[in-house]
């Protein structure tokens, strides 16, 4: 196992040394994959090795989502990807999105599985079961939980925008995750691109606390209104999730390169508004 | 893959055949596997095998918790554990409790998890990302999605209890999964055995549909109150969940007649009050 892993700190250099706020989604959808690599063994790792590589230079963080690794008994490449990640790119941390929820014993075996099986340097976690779901994992010093705050679906509003004690929901959230829940500073939490007003609000409520921001590219949201909401007062303070409009920016042999243009393009927006 | 499947119809099928409201929750933690178990492969497995086969005739469900299979690389002893109780248990459904929460494509990858690669009849779920979160679950018919409402930890209350739109945020959530989210009847909730009251409420709100109570046994909920507050008009309608307090009853080589003893116990209390 690797030692003195600290996610913020690791993060606050990536920041600095790539000049970047972009992370790289890695949602391997089996059904878009180039036809060069769905024949063999190992393809989600394959693919995602290869836009990993392409885009290593360009980002603050990668982000695999474990769903797609599960749904095809994939958890060997997932535990392959991370490994190699932190192996030819030492310096990117890497968070593991997974949005458990869960308590005590059960919790612990989910912070196993991000911090030791997987490697993860942080984990996405959802809020809904409260402070006891969350302190479990904050035995792994170092390491991040970002949890759901506000996210960029509609059907987020359901109950993230209900009224709760005065205020929204996810201004709740936001005020718990950097109070009372935060004595560790370990915590980060996730505001969708598609409501830069919400991400602004977000950032008044807990100071500098770094933001994994989803929703730009496929999902649409607007990179200047999200940057000029939720930059801190050093231009940095977010991490600005891209999936779907990098992984597939090409189609067949030249996805790599494709990718590696979609994410400087992207990088290049974002930093023009920081 | 099997044919037929209704989640709905095989717990009432199972409630009657086995006059039990009694779920046994398969978490196997490593630490308290009994000695003669931790030394091969496949320790999970062979433990909670041993524990669906003295008490299958006991309950209305299973209920295995994936975190603690992910944690050790045993994902695969979990698809054993599953295929097992349905080969040797027909009728009895499976809850794979996971708590995912997570939109769209990726919701989709996590319903393939649960239902075709598990062959779960149930997955839980949170809430927390609201209706586009659960609808992706609902193109598996028959299978059903128990969300998270009101839980029985102490940290529970500090979202669920929040007054959200003039009610607690878990009541806003009941009436959501009883309404506009619940189109195909697929859904139920899960309430903590910890706030009998609450339960009383979410019963009252959802008309008959199934709740999954946790918390008796060793989280303390009261087996009378629980019972009194939860029963729909024919004494059935709760899934209620004991892990702990069956899985270790026992220590060493007795441990599934501990099982057994602790379980029938619990079905008795429980039957006692319907």
């Amino acid at each position: 196992m690797r030692h003195q892993i600290d996610f913020n700190a690791m993060l606050k250099q990536a920041w600095k040394d790539r000049d970047s706020l972009l992370c790289v989604g890695l949602d391997p959808d089996p059904a878009k994959l180039p036809v060069s690599l769905t024949s063999g063994g190992g393809a989600l790792f394959s693919f995602c090795r290869e836009i990993v590589d392409a885009t290593a230079d360009l980002v603050c963080a990668f982000k695999p989502q474990i769903a797609y690794f599960a749904a095809q008994r994939a958890e060997d490449q997932l535990e392959q990807l991370i490994h190699h990640i932190h192996d030819a790119h030492p310096g990117i941390p890497v968070i593991l999105d997974a949005k458990r929820g869960d308590i005590g014993a059960t919790a612990e075996q989910y912070a196993r599985e991000a911090f030791e099986r997987y490697g993860a340097d942080a984990v996405t976690l959802s809020p809904y079961m409260g402070s006891d779901s969350i302190e479990p994992y904050m035995k792994w010093q170092g390491r991040s939980l970002i949890l759901l705050c506000r996210t960029s679906n509609p059907g987020g509003s359901d109950l993230q925008f209900l009224e709760s004690g005065g205020e929204p929901l996810y201004q709740k959230v936001a005020r718990l995750a950097a109070g009372q829940w935060n004595a560790s500073g370990q915590i980060g939490l996730i505001v969708g691109a598609t409501f830069p007003e919400e991400i602004a609000k977000v950032r008044q409520i807990v100071g500098d606390m770094p933001l994994l921001i989803p929703g730009i590219g496929a999902q649409g949201g607007d990179v200047k209104a999200t940057v000029e909401a939720g930059r801190t007062a050093d231009g940095t303070g977010m991490i600005i999730n891209s999936s779907r409009a990098i992984l597939y920016a090409g189609n067949n042999g030249d996805f790599a390169k494709a990718a590696r243009e979609a994410a400087i393009k992207t990088r290049d927006e974002i930093n023009r508004w920081r």
